[in-house]
């Protein structure tokens, strides 16, 4: 075993990503939509420029720091999907004006006047109205707020309004955003696009209902056991799996894994209530019922004695996006093939 | 607010640090226990010495990698709580031997024959017997088998018996262990030691029960929300806080914190079963009951409109152990006094 396959290890599969890419792209060109790539799911410039490449007209990023990696990287247009508040964040995103294509979601007077504020002169930053369609995150809480931050973005030197955000996109998106497109009638703005996200809703009716413009989506690019269950994603498309290696056989019932929670995240799988980890792809009768820290609790009772130490099993995690934020370095092969170790670029951008 | 004090920020105040380690340490002198420091809940050289020169025979880490970023800042003796499985490990280990006093647990001839396979000539590991008391994780299942691996160990060169490892400690763990002890007899070992462990339980019953020489602690160091409601951490020598700040406040019972499942877990709190991710200090009536990847959802029914945007707020979060690991850096300072920013070195480790 060479050591950078040494477990745990994230490996992920070219092959299954250029897969997903694809056919993320072409679902959106079906419906006519402009498909902007999150890149929170796997922090990589290198697959940002494969999701370009393959049509995207730009990226998303979820905090101020994964944009300026990826802007650092040649990565753009950038939208940070995360309202920007405090002079710092301010600072920052005006300098990250300068070297790339930027635009912003806000849903408060003080994220766009502070934004404003902070920019130099002849800066030009786009920012999509939050919109919480949902009532349940970020985003204006009505109609008539959205047309007020609209209204003052365009006041404000600096700032454009770029249109309607929403996360998630809910089955009333539409009537929620037919509300504001009938508030903005009489003001003098048309709405320049309306920019709706998820991966697990992206194939369905939602975008369509919401009459959105553009379409975001993160996860589709490895899939994860949300996106299995969702049926969004196949097993064989599951480009991203954690290899790990049982290391205590203890009882015919139970065997231990040496990926916990500091290698698989606690998160759950969306959709899924059935308590496990994530899925052991050549045993699924074996299920990772519980993490340690470091250790993963495998319970063989419907398969016991299935494991020898020293064996190796690979995973689909139950997120990835959570998954690629613990690791510093993930193995990229295609199909099986040689390896090569990638920086995860991006990892550990909370601010 | 100086760009190291951005939010969301992990911030470890010293002098509740220095309470904590002052507090076990003269806990398991008062028990005529040893005390070893397990590092993987602050992942900082710096915080291990200071365990050291307070009186800890020796740190303990989770991961090899772990104990090799401590070896090579000077931090030892380093006993690694962890089964190594695999050449690759095994070669690992081999060359740490060579720099520090190392011992390692394990369960089964197959880690003890490899680990000693890949041993120089003259190298001495001590090897701990992980004993799976609690039927829970790792360790042999029987007194016969914890026998079978000690006398393997003896046998095998590079290796001695170091004595008996158990992680958690159950309430019977003395009966198991006596059971243990039995079985020694008339073999012609001696058990050098009982090496129980576990924040939550080291105030308590247990090592006595267990009849343990030595105790291990980690969580402690910086204390979280199981610590707690366990009691053994007042709040005010919660040492490590995550600072966030209110970024949307779209309805009166809903405000948006910067700081979500990659800055804080997903990790619950033990023992509490509320279904938050962390303790909102300065009013606890705001209830944080979801975290997405990046922004903190902050239930206000109990406390309407409490929070503006561009507020910061302070959280002691569920696990700090989980914390410290999603985090490249850390704010430290003195009780609120001028901060320093301290890389965490042994972050990521997961091999």
């Amino acid at each position: 075993v060479p050591e950078s396959l040494d477990t745990p290890v994230v490996r992920i599969d070219l092959d299954a990503v250029d897969r997903n890419i694809a056919r993320m792209q072409a679902n959106a060109h079906a419906r006519g939509l402009d498909f902007r790539a999150h890149v929170k799911t796997h922090k990589l410039p290198l697959l940002a420029h494969r999701q370009l490449q393959a049509g995207a007209v730009g990226v998303a990023c979820q905090k101020l720091g994964e944009a300026e990696v990826m802007a650092a990287a040649g990565v753009g247009p950038i939208l940070i999907t995360f309202p920007l508040v405090g002079d710092a964040k301010w600072r920052r995103a005006a300098r990250l004006a300068r070297e790339v294509h930027l635009s912003v979601t806000a849903d408060s007077l003080v994220a766009v006047e502070g934004l404003s504020s902070a920019l130099d002169a002849g800066a030009e930053v786009g920012v999509y109205v939050d919109c919480d369609v949902a009532r349940w995150r970020t985003g204006v809480p009505s109609a008539v707020a959205a047309v007020d931050v609209a209204l003052a973005v365009e006041r404000l030197p600096g700032l454009r309004f770029a249109g309607l955000f929403t996360h998630p996109t809910p089955l009333n998106a539409g009537d929620v955003f037919g509300e504001i497109r009938d508030a903005f009638d009489g003001t003098g703005l048309s709405i320049p696009a309306i920019s709706v996200g998820g991966t697990l809703t992206a194939y369905g009716h939602a975008p369509a209902d919401a009459m959105a413009t553009e379409l975001r989506a993160g996860t589709y690019v490895y899939g994860d056991r949300s996106c299995l269950a969702a049926g969004v994603t196949p097993e064989a498309d599951c480009a991203m799996r954690v290899v790990a290696t049982v290391v205590s056989t203890p009882a015919d019932d139970r065997a231990i894994l040496d990926a916990g929670s500091k290698t698989l995240t606690s998160d759950a799988a969306e959709g899924v209530d059935d308590g496990l980890f994530g899925l052991v792809v050549d045993e699924p009768s074996a299920r990772l019922t519980m993490l340690s820290e470091e250790h993963g609790h495998l319970d063989l009772s419907a398969c016991p004695g299935a494991f020898a130490v020293g064996q190796t099993v690979e995973i689909i995690p139950n997120h990835a996006c959570g998954v690629t934020n613990l690791h510093d370095h993930v193995d990229l092969h295609r199909s099986g093939g040689p390896t090569t170790v990638a920086a995860v670029a991006a990892r550990g951008q909370v601010r």
